[in-house]
């Protein structure tokens, strides 16, 4: 396998600024207005819409499809289904964020309903709720994850198995695994997960790099290259003046729009596996 | 026709910030915290309430309403329907933003409901919007505007005529229009449509300057104008400190706070045509 | 009754950084982003679910229980009804916070019902908020108060005798009262009200306070001296930059997560009444 340069992964952030495709988000009440603003920051267009009465339409005009089940509900796993189905279809690339796996049944149930819906392109979650979705018994405590991410690979194998596509563990270390390849990056701040939303926010960036990058694999890699070399950078501005997670959220936006190429190939740390 | 002098802007911006004028918003999830921070930095008092319920005593004691359909279901739909129908009865003034409208059947079926119940006082949208609006066929990508804003100005017309109201088309120029008048105005940063929110906040301000001048078409020019020079008093600010859109969002709700007469005037950029 | 120390109050700062609460949130749509930051910020644990077919294990996993009515409706009322009971037969921290009580018929009968299922461990508000609860007959303007915080504090205790439990009026001086105590504080800064969702937040701490500290009269306190000073420290230095209420916003996150000891302690203006 040829490992990804700096300057492959450059070239999907640019493809994503110069491109700006239409990712369709139905996502968690919390994260939203967030979300609508990492994807704005790195260059694509957001449309969140939920309603049955036009999900079919708006997945038809959309380049990618995200799915986040952090405030779900009956009606909204319904849109989600109609939506990921509708997806399938057409061929676009679809992301899910099973967002508390393992936390409850009905949750656990709902990913059950939306996995045998249709087989996301690239699955995004922390160790437990990999591990959750997955199969494996594991303790979540809400949202956080309770472990390891290098505990949680071997479920992350056995859901690309099911799947058949990419699966992202995400952590101080990140995993990309699909049948054939694993990359790791270590880029980032634990401050990241003191700010509400930075991981949805993530997985709304993996369907905006499969967009416009075809091989989902690694689409997903620059995606959460991105997110962490951005995020590290934006930390370490707010450190310096003294300020703390308030700034690093709006640094974060900041660094996700202007981010050079420079800076970025500098602070990669990114590792391919066989 | 006498042209608006920035004086008489400011004193509309003055009469928002000194008589804090209770804002009933009915608006999309992604927005909606933001929203009620642009209408707070503008002195204006925002509530959000939208259960069946209690919609019509939340339309009693407010002073303006303002609807905005961009995250839809049936549900909110017809909270909006029975809140226009009880403005319209009060004689309140109302403000719609069709937001994505032209993008699926759904949503312009439901636009078509809500102009059937009750004609907004105000209709503020980007040129597409407007053009689907009044019925002309113009492709939407999502909620941006692919239509130039001159483009849309005979539709703006065309809905005026229906509505014997106002319609705002905005984008890199504003037009505000209603049966006799058309206002231009030209501030502004092509950074506000990489922040979620800005032209659905700009539709809330224009709820909050209606509710304090009578005359529904300045309302809509002060609020736009007030939008537009704060949003680029914010852009100039961070630009120069070499940060981004996330930055870019805190600035603009500091500006729309403390933004002073002088600043105002020198930067508004205004043209009355007959 | 010894007055409580600002080390005793600093010790249950410290022990929510230190412990990291889960507090199940079921809150409005405006305010999530926000409260779950502010939550993060002092350390604590959000998670936010409403399902009904959830709701209960959510509970089950859970240190306390914030209950927020800003944008009600029928589903979500049930929500927090089951959350509330199921809370109440677990014996963790609720608290309640009744926004807008007052404003509307339904609002004042969705109140009574939840108190009618289960007595909140705590309940906040601003003076007519607490006056409307209480049963006393109060313009309530929106969700802003009208009421004054001494003239609500009868109807404070009013309800203190029917809940046996905390209640806090919140406004320039804060009064926390049970059934034999009465704080006071007065730090905190006029621009906290015109950042939407600081007194939803104030509520969301106060359980995340509950969470690690058995005497709800005093995690009240400290919850709210928290709050207070940490926005009084970070309006002083959005002013002393000229910023406003966008760079207040972020900076309040800042102060929540950062503030020492020493300047706490320093800052703090706390009197306890027999």
């Amino acid at each position: 396998m040829t490992p990804l340069t700096p300057s492959d992964i450059w070239a999907d952030i640019t493809a994503v600024r110069e491109r700006a495709p239409l990712v369709h988000s139905i996502t968690n009440f919390v994260v939203m207005n967030f979300n609508a603003n990492v994807l704005l920051a790195a260059g694509a267009s957001p449309v969140m819409a939920h309603a049955h009465e036009e999900v079919l339409d708006m997945v038809g005009i959309a380049q990618s499809l995200v799915l986040n089940i952090g405030t779900l509900e009956p009606a909204w796993i319904e849109s989600m289904r109609l939506a990921l189905a509708a997806a399938a279809r057409r061929g676009i690339p679809t992301v899910l964020d099973p967002v508390g796996a393992g936390a409850t049944p009905y949750r656990n149930a709902s990913i059950a309903r939306l996995l045998d819906t249709a087989a996301p392109s690239v699955i995004r979650g922390n160790g437990s709720e990999i591990m959750s979705v997955a199969g494996a018994a594991v303790q979540t405590k809400g949202v956080d994850s309770s472990a390891g991410a290098n505990d949680a690979l071997a479920s992350a194998r056995a859901l690309v198995g099911r799947t058949a596509g990419v699966v992202c563990i995400s952590g101080a270390t990140d995993h990309i695994v699909d049948g054939t390849r694993h990359a790791l990056l270590s880029n980032g701040h634990p401050w990241m997960t003191k700010i509400t939303g930075v991981g949805c926010s993530a997985t709304a960036l993996i369907s905006a790099f499969c967009a416009v990058q075809g091989d989902a694999w690694r689409a997903t890699v620059s995606a959460m290259a991105l997110m962490g070399v951005a995020g590290e950078a934006a930390a370490e501005k707010v450190v310096v003046r003294r300020q703390g997670v308030g700034s690093m959220q709006v640094a974060l936006l900041d660094e996700l729009q202007l981010l050079d190429q420079a800076s970025f190939a500098q602070r990669l740390r990114i590792e391919c596996k066989p």
